[in-house]
């Protein structure tokens, strides 16, 4: 066999059987082997924002990886704002990335880049493979530093003539490796300061945002009255009825800082020390209250939910006091649809295990609180702040889940990003309902600006905020795609067309016209 | 004024004043500056592929920069592609990457990330201004560098609190630095090559493809009886009616090879020695034959046409002989629409002055030819190879010369890379009539697959090609983002369409359903 067979034998061999994939003339060989191996599935990204963030959902809800296959240098460029995205949710991603062959690269072709200064911001592991003999190793290798822990993006440089060339057998799996255990003086030091009696929080982030972290973090909390907090964006949230509700620390760092208000004792727990998301002038970056001791409990890399349960433990919390979130829905909602009756009618239909990617910004601020009581769903932020990530990331879950539903909150502007992803959902059939919250603008941006203290009118600065100029048309372009789709300009239209959607199998979207009341 | 408004008076003052933009919170007083300084106009892209192609189609036509405004190093990463495109092409373009307040970058907040190194494999100069004070000499630097020669992408990294804090005036553009002069010396091997007697050619590129270096280079090789041939992408190729006639170098490596084949001597001229596009197994990267001397005559950054007409002058090549193209067209085509038949159409109806941006990929194969009588054209191609770059190309030579039509001919595949493009054109009026050639298939890696010499059948591989399942609409998608469509499945419907978008001003676009035999 050849190299590219041997490196998709390895990859199955290890476990990843998925590769999303937007291949060219470099990357050929491994098409063609897809052909001798039928375990390994290909899926077509019509962009490779769609084919990383694909991965990126797919691996959050899988836990490991899928693969990509992309075409140079360029190729990876294109994918490179949703692995930003992916690393910073920690997720396992095994990049493939085609090169010329060793022989080319001195002579400067035109698609010839710098791949791996490309490629080092967004990848934990990296690696050029130069022989075929190599590559099945490397795979391998690639793989187990994918999974971590912590998980991460791995990418692996594959010249056409290590593709083409000869090779040995596949490499076998790596053994796995387990995440580290705390010591028992980062968990007594943790447990001390909760039991201070000084206001304390616990923040909690990474791998502790899922059922058995959650359950133990609010053990210690109410045993202790700390406050309990997540991470802005987590990765992946575990949520709704019979599960312990939880605050996530707000967005804005005025929001953030009445969060953390007083605090003398801040535990991070798989989270790191809260910081904003930008800075403004005379406002600090560092949300860490002025006297208050940060203390590491667990690291990213670390067995996050392990070291929760040992803190409940040592604190002696039995989880008696623990208050699990009641079963609670709002009423379907009727008159004008704005951002909260939006809110209320997903809040009043969302399914149990389905996955929310949300990727609403502005217009989603209402949905988080309408379905908090709703049943049992994951829900599935934008981590790095790159936009164009929900459409592909529901994209990946969807192949991830194919018993769960999928249901994608997204913004217009960030929607125009990778709005190719919606061809793949079409392609593949993938259970994903998707609505587009149209305000015809880029509402942060607004607010952005008036943040800056600008003085009013400002027509030129606000004019490259509004969308509505031509105004986008996302049910043509949903249908263009192979996806059905329906617009709904009231809150009745809006509810209808969800309960429908969400009951219907396969992709469709709704284009909710949001009235934002100016 | 602040640091931002100091960049933009800068820009503005050093001849700068188109910015395609996608900005963000860390852009916002840059954003604001723009009421201030209504000199400088902004343009808004969907997505910065298509902020940075539009930029490379602004600067090839304009022959100096427009700004890109970008989100750090995500919103930077989504431009790469074309940044490369443009690097290939030796395009000014400068770059404004906004970037977290320098007190922030410390702090590791979501959207931190190495922009330098992301930036660097496609700018020819790279800098992070630290101080508001520093910020418009930075930008007057950021100009020059882009400007060159040889002109290129000129990166510029503004902290927001460089932006945002108190600055002085703004910065004088800096003096033009005029292309070198080649030596006497270099003409004088070049002239004895040319007419050693032996099998010679001249290949020429860079600034040496509009008509003045045509015009030098075609003397030259008429009086010596040379081959003349161009780079197989040029940037922007003048052509057409009254000019001289030149052959491009074949995209395959067996195309090519028979073109340079028996060659003794090859002169140089704002072109790289020719090396193929891709590595294949048994076949040579280097396309120079055996027993072939390379003679350079002039590099990217020397006077190219100053060169080829000094070179004319030392071989004393009065130009009597040249053959200028005459001109001719082809009939309006019947019958199906194929390939053929839609260049026919292209060849009947393209009218003087249009600009050509050409990404039709393999569907394209017969326009160059049936377009080479046609009234006189710019031509400009996917320099790099990176896909996606033809409607934003489009974009940006529509801003840059608004008095001319703008032809842009693209394939299906590629045109789902930045399909946003079309609403900044609809959003601008611009006068850029698109043709979406539509075999339903990324065909030609339908051609490097069978290269590969893989078994057929090879079902697997060939669905990561086929883009008819489902089938992309691009009349919908066109009409979506606001520019009237329509779709053409015969040569003639095809001819009345494209002869009525020509003789309309603003964007259009024309779905050509093409027929490829199968």
């Amino acid at each position: 066999m050849n190299g590219a067979e041997s490196l998709v034998r390895t990859l199955v061999g290890s476990g990843v059987d998925v590769c999303f994939a937007n291949p060219g003339t470099s990357e050929m060989h491994f098409v063609a082997a897809l052909d001798e191996v039928p375990e390994m599935r290909a899926v077509l990204g019509l962009f490779e924002g769609v084919v990383t963030g694909a991965a990126d959902g797919y691996g959050r809800m899988r836990g490991s990886p899928a693969a990509t296959l992309l075409h140079l240098g360029p190729g990876l460029a294109n994918g490179i704002a949703n692995l930003h995205n992916a690393r910073r949710a920690r997720t396992p991603v095994v990049n493939i990335v085609g090169d010329h062959a060793t022989s080319h690269r001195a002579l400067d072709a035109p698609l010839q880049s710098d791949i791996e200064s490309l490629a080092r911001p967004v990848s934990r592991w990296y690696r050029e493979t130069e022989t075929a003999g190599q590559l099945a190793a490397d795979g391998a290798d690639a793989v187990a530093a994918a999974i971590g822990p912590p998980g991460g993006v791995a990418t692996l440089v594959v010249p056409a003539d290590v593709s083409w060339a000869v090779a040995g057998d596949p490499a076998p799996a790596r053994p796995a490796t387990a995440p580290a255990s705390v010591t028992g003086d980062a968990v007594e030091r943790a447990a001390k300061a909760l039991r201070s009696g000084e206001p304390a929080a616990l923040l909690i982030g990474g791998t502790a945002t899922r059922a058995r972290g959650l359950a133990a973090a609010t053990r210690s909390a109410a045993a202790t009255g700390a406050t309990l907090l997540c991470e802005t964006f987590p990765a992946v949230l575990e949520r709704g009825a019979g599960l312990p509700p939880i605050e996530r620390l707000g967005y804005f760092p005025e929001m953030a800082a009445r969060q953390l208000s007083g605090l003398r004792h801040l535990v991070l727990a798989g989270a790191a020390s809260p910081v904003s998301f930008f800075a403004y002038e005379g406002v600090p970056g560092d949300l860490v209250p002025d006297g208050c001791q940060v203390h590491g409990l667990a690291g990213a890399g670390d067995d996050v939910p392990g070291a929760l349960e040992e803190l409940a433990e040592a604190l002696g919390a039995s989880g008696d006091e623990v208050r699990l979130q009641p079963g609670e829905r709002p009423s379907r909602p009727a008159g004008r649809l704005d951002a909260v009756a939006a809110g209320a009618a997903i809040g009043a239909l969302l399914a149990e295990g389905t996955i929310v990617c949300d990727e609403a910004n502005t217009s989603g601020f209402f949905v988080h609180g309408a379905t908090a009581g709703a049943p049992r769903h994951h829900w599935l932020c934008l981590t790095g702040g790159a936009i164009g990530q929900g459409l592909p990331l529901a994209t990946g879950a969807a192949v991830a889940c194919p018993d769960q539903k999928v249901l994608c909150l997204e913004a217009d502007g960030s929607a125009m990003y990778t709005f190719q992803s919606l061809w793949t959902q079409a392609r593949e059939g993938l259970d994903v309902t998707t609505v587009i919250f149209n305000n015809r603008s880029y509402a942060i941006l607004g607010i952005e600006l008036e943040r800056t203290g600008v003085r009013a009118p400002h027509p030129r600065a606000s004019d490259l905020f509004d969308l509505a100029r031509p105004p986008l048309d996302f049910v043509a372009l949903a249908e263009a795609m192979g996806v059905g789709a329906s617009r709904a300009t009231t809150a009745a239209e809006f509810t209808v067309a969800l309960e429908r959607a969400l009951a219907t199998p396969g992709p469709s979207l709704i284009e909710a016209v949001i009235d934002s009341g100016l």
